[in-house]
């Protein structure tokens, strides 16, 4: 079935009469920043959409997919002012749903990683409303991709974890289990926790010469780039006021954004999946700093 | 600059001299198989591609993409076949662009996962070759997703690793430690030793009862679903036949596939991610299966 067909609006010309129907839920990642990584699937769905619900970090470039009558619900949230919470965003996505409307749910990254996709997920499953899932390039591997940093690498990585700094009930994650697991670690919404966290995986047994590298606004015009070790990175971060999003990645594939840094300088600033300068702080000998 | 600029096309209406001149690599992630989950970028690369090297499981509506005149090398692994080794990839890619042309390495998921993208960013670096990364949805999260199961939940999973059930030396990952590590694991090309692997990782200390899946071909018509524990899986995915490309998933997160099968019966085969009917093929419970 066309699924241009479900939408209200080829339903108003075909003459049908509209009876009870029932609209559609997308969970759509829309990358990790830069519009250009939104996928042909996103942006298909965000042309038809009748509301988009979406994150407070979204690019404008992406929501301007969406028609110009579509109406725009930011839920993100953003320090000091009231936003609503998960329960009340799913009964939102349920409640347009059954309106009959093409409700798109944009995320930041991918809806599944730590995007509270699944919640949102059983919301519409329990409530009988259909419910697209259209995966995102996620943080995780693009933010460490931006600053030249393959998350695996023969010969230097075999395996990824993945984790967030804080997670939803307020604790961290078993940093000693983590530490042992895998050989890069990426570390998401990390920027205000990089002292804890570095210390803590030192604490767990990696070395404090490991290679780490703090990645801000990846993929953005933003995006800066700090590289440093476990020992040096947050006073690194510190001195360049890193601020969030930002991405922690440790292990040693960290080192190789050393060897492409010259690469990138060099095709600065006009590619690189960064429209950004992107500067390399701080060589993984971390003896230099600054912005 | 406008990348059109470098187009050699472009160059040649511009009426300059043609000089020593180099072109351009583009490290592009496919996708975990649904056309659709190309990004913009990545499509935007190949319409104007000189080259596209690609691997063997790229979708043909991807490489339709690229114009008529470009050049489609496959250098992707087929049991049975010569196929050119890493650094013989990687000489084609700096090859190519030395000789000016737009060359897209095409890769399925992204290149940093498992996909050696790494040492083609490398090889270009070394060979002074512009080079972009044009990261992609990667089957790690995406497979995972097509079955209903998202890889971080609320209350179930506050990390993930990832990792390949067989390593570029022959030998395995950590299991002991890779079991420990995460909530959520995530094996890439794990249908050939699903027995060997859920084995290992119940010896590593994970329940026999945990809930575990595996994703055959996921995002595309092909895509079926086998879902277990660590304990029944391997005799259901036999009996169901599983074939590579499959993603094995495990952790509690897999129990959500169950919940949200009803939902993605209700509304295939025109809708969710697959345009397959993946059907789920025994409960978590492990007490039925077939195909």
């Amino acid at each position: 079935m066309n699924p241009r067909a479900r939408h209200p609006a080829a339903r108003a010309s075909s003459g049908r009469r509209p009876g009870p129907r029932i609209g559609r839920v997308f969970l759509v990642g829309a990358g990790p920043g830069d519009p250009r990584l939104l996928t042909l699937r996103g942006a298909e769905v965000l042309r038809r959409a009748d509301v988009v619900v979406h994150d407070r970090l979204i690019s404008p470039a992406v929501l301007d997919l969406a028609p110009a009558r579509a109406e725009r619900i930011d839920v993100g949230k953003a320090p000091g002012r009231p936003h609503p919470d998960q329960a009340a965003i799913c009964a939102l996505l349920v409640e347009r749903a059954r309106r009959g409307q093409a409700v798109v749910r944009l995320k930041g990254g991918d809806p599944f990683v730590f995007g509270r996709g699944g919640e949102e997920l059983l919301a519409c499953a329990r409530a009988g409303v259909p419910v697209e899932v259209v995966p995102g390039v996620t943080s995780a591997v693009a933010a460490p991709a931006a600053a030249g940093i393959p998350v695996t690498h023969r010969g230097l990585a075999r395996s990824f974890a993945v984790v967030t700094a804080t997670t939803a009930d307020g604790g961290g994650p078993d940093w000693a289990a983590l530490a042992r697991a895998a050989d890069t670690l990426v570390v998401l919404m990390g920027a205000g926790r990089l002292a804890q966290v570095c210390r803590a995986l030192v604490a767990a047994g990696r070395a404090a010469e490991e290679p780490a590298a703090a990645v801000e606004a990846a993929t953005t015009p933003a995006e800066r780039t700090v590289v440093g070790t476990l020992a040096t990175l947050p006073d690194l971060a510190r001195a360049a006021r890193l601020r969030p999003p930002a991405t922690l990645v440790v292990g040693a594939v960290v080192a190789l954004a050393e060897e492409t840094a010259a690469l990138r300088t060099a095709q600065a600033p006009s590619s690189g999946i960064s429209s950004g300068s992107a500067p390399i702080v701080g060589p993984c000998q971390g003896s230099s700093s600054g912005r």
